[in-house]
């Protein structure tokens, strides 16, 4: 039998005052595509920290800090509760020609969520903060999550000294301090498992999961893990007229057969919930008459399962050794990034579900194919998402796009799992 | 029975002099890694062609006269002869780190024939000159064969004036009068069909059949056409995480299965002599975490049977269409280059051979399956080509090697092919 749950008060959100908010964020940074270019230490991502700022301290009136990584947090001044704060929020920086709702959509909920609960005078046991973090998305510095790998001590001050801006080779210490941060001061910036009782984020799904299904919320249970090499293949560059087909060592038709069995990992029993991606590819040459020499590729898997992922690599491996041998050529594989997957707190989960439940919606839940600020988060304290729907799953692109109704739906929701999480946190 | 030749006199070649002049020439724009720089238009094409002036006006005693084109011509100052001439040559510029031997060669070897002609007196009834084509490489004013394209009316001087450096925006009209021509006088250089009797050039064969059979030269029977096109790939870029595989409309594995569409037209039965080729892919947005959305590659496609080419074609449509319907993706093939084959002339073929025979050679034949000066030379003269043998087929590239002993003996066959066509050509 489902448990049955009650929100005893019912305090409604304002989805209008938050769609409006959402919609003057979008301006900033928004190109002539319709998208939106606010990546990390941009003029645009400058003006939006202005701008969340303003929000803040006049509509809402609270304290704004800025920590040494430029991550915005929004508190009350001298708030009376005893109890370490939940803090609501996610991050306002896009990829190049993203989408407004990637980031902005969690920052703006969080901050709709805490002044409807600051205008019925709700009191809770827990200060309730909002944050905007920093850098979250891939950018030019070559970080990403950049402000909660620093909080949850994934990033030490020896490591962010040496970043520097690949095209313009502004060094992030520079380039944060243009935020408002202080890199030397980063040591201070670290959470211990303390300070804070709950994190949760909301985001949009970024998958086709619940617009194929047609529902709004769900709970994730997983952030997946992320794991990538750089596959370099070796053959023989050589005359693109002259060299007939037995004498070819061709990098291009041996990488053509990597990628293709890259995607047939996702084509395995039992491998639904794995991805598998080749996105990026450098062939040298590169001319049009010349056989390709070398092919160097970049495998991007996912999976929160990490039994999958060993069998997965070990199908991969196989298939490679029979291309190498058969081709003549050298294949190379380098480990890239191995991101562990990081389960959400459980007790945030069941919140999030039961609020949904409470509002008529399904307890969906969802593992999250993408990185998050959460799975930082989740290192230093209970730690929870909330995904809404997103039309025909799109994400970082001018396409993004989730519509009011379930925007309120989902606003409701995490106001309501909020009052859930500050009776049950310590 | 095979047609018995004598070649009466018989006048030796200075092989040690040729490699000697290989040498010094292979200094000019020699680079760290032993290739050769000596790119259209850049210093070391300069130096080379200071070098070979000297050469020919020192050492051979030569009027050099500079076309609008830049183009060299060696000629003897008033020769007596009253037929149109014989021409010699290849071209002095190279791919970026290329070989020592392509085009070097064979305009050595031509100085080599014409000074062992000279030393021993003998008076042919054509007058014999030598030449270096401009441009012959591909190079950053994207235009190959520029010499005698110009030569054979293939380029007008509204196309020439429209010509930029694609790296640094100089103009090809700045760059050729920097190398002595004038491309407003470019009209006044079209050769018409009158003016020659006959060219023969010697190169390297930039594959391995001489080597791999262990022979010295060949006769080319016909160049290449070369059919080149781009094919653009349109799927969806997405996220690399949270898109299923059935929602993917990816790019680059549709790019993969149409890379391997293309090397299987060289395994049918029927396509030895053709030769298929994607050297060049750009791929977008290219980044780890996003599906690919667009892949452009380009096609080359060589043989000298036009009817293999129409039908590797459309095997390939056939193979394209389904792909692109299986995958959702949309494939859009553009012509970039048509460019016929061309026969060489019958009667140089057979000095070629008849001088190949007379040395103790096997008569072989042999289609080139890359391009050359001698194809825009064959719309407007009796055009051949000697082929040399070139170890492991190398070209376009520092390991590009010949021995001197092949050297000598290709050098002596073009010295007798010469005596032939003196007598044979009218």
């Amino acid at each position: 039998m489902q448990r049955k749950v009650i929100v005893e008060n019912v305090y409604e959100i304002n989805s209008a005052r938050l769609m409006c908010r959402l919609k003057e964020l979008a301006k900033i940074g928004r190109n002539k595509n319709g998208g939106i270019d606010r990546q990390l230490a941009t003029p645009a991502d400058i003006a939006a920290r202005k701008w969340l700022i303003g929000c803040w301290q006049k509509d809402l009136g609270l304290e704004v800090k800025i920590d040494p990584i430029a991550n915005l947090w929004g508190k009350v001044p001298n708030a009376g509760n005893c109890k370490k704060p939940i803090v609501l929020g996610s991050h306002h920086d896009t990829v190049p020609n993203g989408g407004m709702f990637d980031g902005a959509l969690g920052v703006l909920m969080a901050t709709e969520v805490k002044q409807t609960l600051q205008e019925n005078d709700v009191e809770l046991l827990h200060p309730l903060e909002v944050v905007s973090f920093t850098g979250e998305e891939p950018n030019s510095f070559s970080v990403s999550t950049l402000g909660t790998k620093v909080l949850s001590g994934r990033l030490q001050i020896d490591d962010l000294v040496k970043i520097k801006d690949r095209y313009t080779g502004e060094s992030l210490q520079d380039a944060i301090s243009r935020l408002g941060g202080d890199i030397m001061q980063v040591p201070a910036a670290r959470l211990d498992s303390d300070s804070i009782a709950g994190f949760l984020e909301c985001h949009i799904e970024q998958g086709r999961h619940l617009f194929d299904q047609q529902e709004s919320v769900a709970a994730v249970t997983c952030i997946t893990g992320i794991y990538r090499e750089i596959i370099t293949i070796t053959g023989e560059a050589n005359h693109a007229g002259t060299t007939c087909l037995r004498n070819r060592r061709d990098a291009l038709a041996a990488a053509s057969e990597v990628c293709l069995a890259v995607e047939d990992i996702m084509r395995c029993s039992g491998m639904e919930d794995i991805a598998a991606t080749i996105g990026r590819i450098a062939v040298q040459p590169n001319t049009s008459n010349i056989i390709p020499g070398t092919a160097v590729l970049t495998l991007d898997l996912r999976t929160a399962d990490s039994g999958k992922r060993r069998q997965a690599l070990e199908k991969l491996q196989e298939g490679i050794q029979k291309i190498a041998a058969r081709r003549h050529i050298y294949i190379e594989r380098c480990l890239n990034l191995d991101q562990a997957e990081m389960p959400m707190d459980s007790s945030i989960i069941e919140a999030i579900s039961d609020a949904a439940a409470a509002n008529g919606e399904k307890r969906r839940l969802l593992v999250s194919m993408a990185g998050h600020d959460a799975a930082n988060m989740a290192r230093i304290t209970k730690a929870g998402m909330l995904f809404v729907q997103s039309v025909d799953g799109y994400s970082h692109c001018p396409q993004e796009y989730t519509n009011e109704a379930e925007i309120a739906k989902a606003a409701q929701v995490m106001l309501d799992a909020v009052l859930l999480l500050d009776r049950r946190l310590a």
